[in-house]
């Protein structure tokens, strides 16, 4: 190696005494990086490691970590109190109505939507880290347990306990970093899609027909073959319902009084907290109106309205997750074949990878929406919510995880801690044991408009425009999740969405944007080049880089200097190929120097015994361009 | 947008005039960007694009490109002319036993080698970019093409088609950069892997057994299942022809007399000259000896070794290529069921990609070696090989490319254009016109001696000591690469090294490096926290720098900037988390200013209604540090 680093020498010494120039930014970050450590050290370092490692897990900072609760519960105060009951009770009252109706997406009888909702929020008291993630059955999990388990109940509360052991496992290897590889518009794109297709299954129930399907391309072709069956009392009951629902939603931001809050009389703030409070219940008063009515038309004999009909009253019962499904007669004919265990596992099949990851993605929106700046742990918010779908399952619950509609309720709802899941998990079981008998009345058709009401503002067209204006290239992978979403199974969709974003990432590994300029030396007015590429040297771009600078000089004949400044790494096929670049250089008797090359990516260049100029101090590098 | 844009107004109007110091490099680089074209503005250009587009399609300078030899024929001079002669008989005596020996790698009878060998030769004259690419059969293409038609010669001829239509597509779709994404590490893997497995199907002609196999562990395996049949004198002579080789290739390098050129007297100059030559032609003339051997052996009656055994003399009929497969029977049986075209077209299967792929591989490695620096088109090696291998399939010849060994060979004879594969084409014809009853003799054993001393070359464990001292990491796709390839068919044993890489580009792309510094301001010593990523900001990357500046943000409590010298790029997502930090910071009402951002990058966060704050002026920054 033949570089002068008298220069590099000298810099290291000199900057950090000297005051911090406009210039010097990017170059005192190169000349500052570690001093790389050999191969031994690192090995000899691997013994310590391990025992600091496992010193850690028992350190009080890691219990504090995986048992967030000891943070907030010594501190825990009568006005964290008030708000966590205040908010733990308005949640409950989205939690109840969205729990029948999401057992319905997944194509269950809407008791197991109740009975996802409560033990859940339990255990996320313990170990979740964020306030405002009421545990329970979501839209997108719910539709998701339908893709994998076809609506059998035992598959699905089986999908709920292996899914949590996954999460689990997901949780102690730490690859919530997964989920950086899902991007903004990939993430859009899916939901949108998600919230169409759930859209197009509740539509059936809202006209009273029978449909089915998997696809949102399948569910409309089934509804438009079964169009004719169309039942008049549902249909306007469900619409009805809707344009209510969408009445009461505006209600929650209508403010009366003078727009200051402190200029507000007790009445106006009274008011408004009620307008407020009544817009958010919205779902709960529905169902009870609804339910009156279902009520009062179903005591006529008269079947108007289809009913979601019996749902057995009490708890259920805590037994383990059906670990197979036994033969089902109905008196001499076999109407369910038996199951093993090894069947229903390869019935959930890619389920078992998908349900987890969207749980955890669905889950992370929350928390990065409402987390106000402060880091959140992916790995304990996988440890939690897998140890409550764990729990969930032994009292037949379906994959739930937090969603979004209920955090907002609960931010809004001045929660403090995770204690208001408390609340929540209390009303469920409260409804579980005494009002049953009164949710045979509730109308499947509204239900069917209290989720069309809320899945219809998942669809993120507001995403469209800021994109179009802040870069144009994203669209095409929303597009694209967002299409084959609709057209496929919603794990193959994201998976085009995030297949394309790997291409984009790829092919900018690929192409660096390389600036040339003619420069002349101070004084002597040599001409030379000075190429300087973007961003570092790795293998897909190395002979793309090798083909421009002989180009470029042999076009121009001076000598050629590379400005290094942005090249913070490189590989071994990128040593190679600046050998080979040098070589080609020599072989012409043109110079071809390095500036300001990081330290740690000349040792890379050296590997394959490279001899290559490197200069860092600029008068020198024009000293050696001005040599004949 | 809040930045303070004067203070880069001013520098685009000073830095130029002023004197290139050592620190303006990457600021001034930063500054000199394009303006960006508004998109009406880019949809106005399509129209002039295209017409321009078609336009060079007819240009002189497309013309030469397309057609390499309208450059160097006319200036076709009598010296050229004698170094290629020389160069393509040279080529030819090592081609013509390559030929033979190859055609056994691919389970077909001796003749379809050099029906492959002498077309291509003619086509590349006038197509190829390269003076050293000797068109014809190789080792690598010979596996592939036995991997993928089962030594079926219609099967194989047909993928030459096949491989030469797709070769040619490519071309015209520019898909040659896909090579960029095989890196060295996973090239030597796959290259010395594949040698293996050559050396190992070799095996078997030296023990003279029959043993069969796909992969590596199948082939031996099979040999050990039928050591017990190993003959005699086959093995013998095998082993005898190895070490024969071995020294022969030693001949080359023996230089006799002073070492300077110069220095030399003409006898000592033709005895270097002649032992060059004999080493050179070490393959042809112990074809020639070992012949002998056959025919004198052969002459008693006695079967003391298998010989290659029948070539049909004579050109090969010029004929379409095979598109579907006749029935054989034998008297009553069926020997082989009638094939249709599809029916051939799926036994083809990956194969269909992987020769192709693997051929330009092949190819652009020797293009690389003895390119001297001058840019190679892809495009234009896959339109002159996908040629020559449609041209080949009219007469018989299956898959072939340029090959490393006749490149290097052409590439020491003094080759000088591509018109040496003229002589080289024309000496195949003299062999196939004449020599073929000659052929009859040759042992098998000596024919796959050839293989092996040539392929044991192809291990590649020279690299593995260069790679260790360049980037350790690089073994794993290496080593992952060699593994595979010997455990797996060829084409999934090199998809596990390319995805092993796009696993590292991709955590490369999540995970910047990003320094951290307490600063103080000039004068006033306000403190505050630089934070410099050193690289774009795209969508892997936006949560894990967002979580990272918030942690430091609130650890330090003092006013931060992000110095963004090196952000070259940002992506949608990268711009709403950047919007989310922002909004992370003013909530905690502490100071997050953003110094020397890409005015394109700030574009891309503009689109999101982004109010950040840029400066590209040191001092202002600090007075607004300084500001309370």
């Amino acid at each position: 190696m033949a570089y002068e680093n008298r220069a590099l020498n000298d810099s290291m010494l000199n900057i950090p005494s000297e005051p911090r120039g406009a210039f010097t930014g990017s170059n005192q970050f190169i000349l500052n990086e570690d001093a790389k450590k050999s191969t031994r050290d690192q090995l000899r370092a691997i013994g310590p490691w391990c025992r600091q490692k496992a010193k850690n897990i028992f350190r009080k900072k890691t219990l504090y970590k995986r048992l967030p609760f000891l943070s907030w519960l010594p501190r825990y105060s009568g006005a964290d109190a008030v708000g966590d009951l205040v908010a733990g009770i308005t949640v409950g009252l989205t939690v109840i109505p969205q729990a029948l109706a999401y057992a319905g997406i997944a194509g269950l009888p809407a008791a197991y939507g109740l009975y996802g909702s409560f033990m859940g929020c339990f255990v996320y008291i313990f170990l979740g880290s964020h306030k405002d993630v009421p545990m329970g059955p979501t839209a997108i999990a719910s539709l998701l347990t339908l893709q994998a388990s076809k609506g059998v109940w035992q598959r699905s509360v089986l999908l709920g306990f292996l899914t949590g052991l996954i999460e689990i496992l997901m949780g102690i290897l730490g690859l919530g970093f997964l989920l950086d590889f899902v991007s903004g518009p990939v993430n859009s794109g899916f939901t949108s899609a998600v919230a169409l297709v759930i859209l197009s299954s509740q539509v059936k129930d809202v006209l009273g027909i029978s449909a089915s399907g998997n696809t949102f391309i399948q569910m409309w072709s089934s509804i438009f073959e079964h169009i004719q069956d169309t039942r008049l009392w549902d249909t306007v009951l469900g619409i009805l319902c809707i344009i209510v629902l969408m009445l009461m939603r505006k209600i929650t931001s209508i403010k009366i009084g003078p727009e200051n809050d402190g200029d507000k009389t007790t009445v106006q703030k009274i008011v408004n907290k009620l307008l407020w409070l009544i817009g958010t219940s919205r779902n709960a008063i529905l169902v009870v109106i609804c339910g009156g009515i279902g009520a009062c038309l179903h005591s006529t004999g008269q079947q108007y309205l289809k009913l979601i009909g019996d749902i057995p009253p009490g708890l259920p019962a805590f037994q383990p997750p059906p670990f197979s499904i036994p033969a089902v007669t109905n008196g001499t004919e076999i109407i369910q074949e038996e199951e093993s265990f090894s069947e229903m596992v390869s019935q959930l099949g890619s389920g078992l990878i998908v349900v987890p990851l969207i749980a955890l993605l669905e889950n992370m929106a929350i928390c990065k929406v409402f987390s106000e700046g402060k880091p959140i742990d992916a790995s304990q918010e996988l440890l939690a919510i897998g140890t409550a779908n764990v729990v969930n399952s032994f009292v037949q619950g379906y994959p739930g995880n937090g969603a979004l509609s209920r955090g907002a309720v609960s931010h809004a709802s001045g929660s403090r801690t995770p204690m208001g899941s408390l609340y929540t998990g209390v009303l469920v079981i409260l409804a579980l044991l005494f009002f049953t008998p009164y949710f045979y009345f509730i109308p499947r058709a509204a239900l069917a408009a209290i989720i069309i009401a809320a899945v219809v503002f998942m669809v993120e067209v507001r995403v469209i425009k800021p994109m179009w204006r802040s870069k144009k290239s994203d669209l095409l992978p929303g597009l694209a999740t967002f299409v084959a979403c609709l057209a496929l199974p919603l794990e193959f969709g994201i998976l085009v969405g995030i297949g394309i974003n790997v291409v984009f990432i790829l092919y900018h590994s690929a192409r660096p944007k390389i600036s040339i300029e003619l420069c002349a030396t101070t004084g002597v007015n040599t001409k030379y080049l000075m190429i300087t590429p973007d961003r570092c040297l790795i293998f897909p771009s190395t002979e793309y880089v090798r083909n421009l600078v002989n180009k470029q000089g042999i076009k121009s004949q001076t000598p050629v200097v590379i400005d290094c400044s942005h090249i913070y790494g490189a590989d071994y096929t990128a040593a190679t190929v600046i050998e080979t670049l040098v070589r080609d250089f020599d072989s012409r008797g043109q110079k071809i120097l390095f500036y300001n090359l990081k330290p740690s990516v000349v040792h890379v260049f050296e590997g394959v015994d490279n001899h290559i100029l490197v200069y860092y101090d600029f008068d020198a590098l024009e000293r050696v361009i001005n040599e004949k």
